[in-house]
């Protein structure tokens, strides 16, 4: 493909996104392909001779797009939002064009020194002290993953450099909440503690770490010869938004010296408003927080920003230095590959760079506050109406939700669950995802794609109340 | 900014990248960027209110380009070919346009479907037998990570479900050749295996691991009572892209039922070319295989792709299954998310397939084939020409040369050779990163940028010549 023939079909596919996105909210949120059609639509082995570029847009429209759940549908309350802001889109688009990486500070300067700029924007943002140094990565399983890594070599007085954890004599403990995330208890396991060394700690009546119990976990590991090593705290978690008590968090590890992570993927999104950070009040007390801008933020995926204290200690673990990679800039300048595990990476500052300048500020804001808004209003809605109940705490904007008709419970109310809510996703009006609340299934409403205004959420209402009473 | 705002600025973008495409070889490769020139630029705080899209593309021009390193350049002989094929550029667009995510199979099918095909189209590119799957990661470190891992929890009978590593009785030993990359060492490190055990294996002349000084290395060890636990071995290595000898490590491997991970990152996609094969004969007895088509091949950054015999354990060392990831088609799909770090996933399989099919098989072969030849006439010149050495083969495409003239020798000789590449970087009209081969500083000349032809290989011989004999 010629620079000119990229400049022809590039136009073809700006204008084939642009229709693409105007006419999202008609097609159906969730695919409801069957597991292999797409694989059967697609040749068994690659073509030997080029193929014309037409043929292949029109799989996009006729194989690609029937096999997509939509997640900037306006009736997406799947999982969370994974929001593309258009003009961060573009700006992903001109990472790709470029085609540079960041092995280093020179091998391309640009893409160190903006990132560094974009993270220390939105360090400010969401009102973090200047004490904070981030860092792009691809998600937030992989930020936790670094975060432990770093933790057990603070506790080991890096141990990597003499024979790693298995020559470690006193186990390190891991502490994290029965609600923490998947990923919180797989990283773990990929670095090494095992299950065995990772704690669960129970939750209070709103689905927050009991500090209490965290407190007694410690006293009983410390008693029994083991080495505390980490908290992982959450601040909005998957299930229900749940929000640990980081303060009290941090005072414990303090006083334990324990790695306190903080696990804000979702919420830190809404920490661009100063009336939600009493959610994480006591902030400054952790040693790494992971947000995730490619969230509710609307930063186009990946886009995991990864927040240290001690960027010397980071480094130290992270870094490698051959002769191959080593260039007279060295001394001066920041080199992200010893900031997380890949060495390559892609120009990612790019597109959070185009966000915030394209939106400012305020105009994000705006967008999260109405977000919050419609969340408050579908719960009071909820909890008004017969038969049906809001599970949790709502502080952010995911909505947790069983509709539960007399006399129905156990395994009946489970199958009733599902059953309404795979109605509703089959019927390509809205996507929900349902979780486990307690040992019952029951309903996430998660709130917050671009295009979703209230009128969407108030159909989705409507639409539940139909599939759900209906069922009886 | 509404879809067809998008569709304005998306035109704007599509041809300034044409544009910048068009330019990019009157422009200086290396970015002469002073420490800290960017940022200086940009202000320190995040905008409140918008700022008009037309800033944003004129600091494009006036900021960003002229702080890049050019890896498309025709004169990028740096690092390795970090080729972006428009066609893979397009489908790079597209994953992003579409803002879809593949955290299950259900997620968004298409994503998990077409990347199960266009991995096994590569794996047959590649003369790997259908015993492998292929899954598409970040970067080669990731993929070595989750290598080392996998061969943890295989040596340890999963000890990630009991104590952890931490929990080990028997240390579990890593070997690989000092020439291995980088981060290899950091993915044994961040594994938890420790310095301490992590063998570097001699090599022989020509820079592959002495099969016999494995051998004696794993017979010390177990006379020691240590557990060998995984051989990483390399073909294409990054300083000289010397080649393991796959076929009797794998027998060694097996011998001791020790994990053998192969590092072909790069010259993974040499291995579309039949005549190639020979390079990393035995593969087959290999447990894992990372390659990056991201390099060579010329699919846009990022896309790396782990083949792995045994998939249903690495499934069984990755996975999780929360319950707001399951879904009904679980039983009959794979989850990605089971095959990796991370558990969110772009549709990265879009630009391997826009590529694959735009190109065909044949047009790949004859590019990778043209960069062979150069690099073939490149090292008959040198070696051809009074005081300069090939100081390594040159079984792929890169080249590693000194200039050595008479007398000249140990620091001077390292000060020399410096300082004429620093010379030919800052005058940007070619880029080569210099590396250590043998204790002395040597220039690696890595051809294969898409647009390198055999005139630009030529001037750089010229420019070579000139700065390195000038020096005199």
């Amino acid at each position: 493909m010629t620079n000119e023939e990229f400049r022809a079909a590039g136009h073809t596919l700006i204008d084939w996104l642009a229709d693409y996105r105007n006419r999202l909210a008609e097609l159906p949120v969730m695919a409801v392909t069957a597991p292999g059609d797409i694989k059967a639509k697609l040749p068994a082995a690659p073509p030997i001779g080029p193929e014309p570029f037409g043929d292949i847009v029109r799989d996009l429209d006729g194989i690609i797009v029937p096999g997509l759940s939509l997640w900037q549908h306006p009736s997406f309350f799947g999982y969370f939002p994974s929001n593309g802001l258009l003009a961060s889109v573009l700006g992903d688009f001109v990472s790709t064009g470029l085609g540079v990486l960041g092995l280093s500070w020179q091998s391309s300067p640009a893409l160190t020194e903006v990132e560094e700029v974009t993270t220390d924007w939105l360090r400010q943002m969401v009102g973090l002290s200047a004490a904070w140094s981030g860092v792009i990565q691809d998600t937030a399983s992989t930020c936790t993953l670094v975060a432990l890594i770093c933790a057990r070599e603070r506790a080991s007085n890096y141990s990597l450099a003499r024979g790693g954890l298995e020559g470690e004599q006193q186990p390190l403990i891991v502490y994290t909440s029965s609600h923490s995330h998947s990923s919180v208890e797989k990283a773990a396991l990929l670095a090494g503690f095992g299950r065995g060394n990772l704690r669960l700690i129970p939750h209070d009546a709103e689905y927050g770490i009991e500090p209490a119990a965290l407190e007694a976990a410690i006293e009983r590991d410390l008693a029994a010869g083991l080495k505390p090593c980490a908290i992982v705290a959450t601040t909005g978690t998957t299930t229900s938004t749940a929000l640990d008590p980081i303060g009290k968090l941090a005072a414990i590890a303090a006083a334990h010296r324990i790695w306190l992570h903080v696990d804000a993927a979702m919420a830190g999104s809404a920490m661009i408003l100063p009336e939600c950070r009493w959610m994480w009040q006591g902030i400054e007390g952790a040693d790494s927080i992971v947000m995730n801008p490619h969230k509710w933020l609307g930063i186009a995926f990946d886009c995991s920003v990864y927040y240290v204290r001690d960027a010397e200690h980071l480094v130290r673990v992270m870094s490698t230095n051959p002769s191959y990679l080593r260039s007279p800039a060295d001394a001066q300048v920041k080199n992200l590959r010893d900031w997380g595990l890949p060495l390559g990476r892609r120009f990612r500052a790019l597109k959070l760079w185009f966000a915030i300048r394209e939106q400012g500020v305020a105009a994000l804001q705006k967008r999260l506050r109405r977000d919050l808004a419609n969340a408050q209003w579908f719960a009071g809605q909820v909890r008004a109406a017969e038969n049906w109940r809001v599970l949790a705490p709502v502080p952010l904007q995911t909505v947790c939700v069983r509709h539960q008709p007399p006399k129905l419970e156990g395994e009946a109310l489970d199958k009733h669950t599902l059953n309404w809510v795979d109605r509703i996703n089959r019927s390509g009006h809205a996507y929900l995802t349902p979780a486990i609340l307690d040992g019952r299934w029951m309903v996430r409403v998660s709130i917050g794609a671009i295009a979703t205004e209230r009128a969407h959420v108030e159909d989705l209402w409507k639409l539940m109340r139909q599939e759900a009473e209906w069922d009886r």
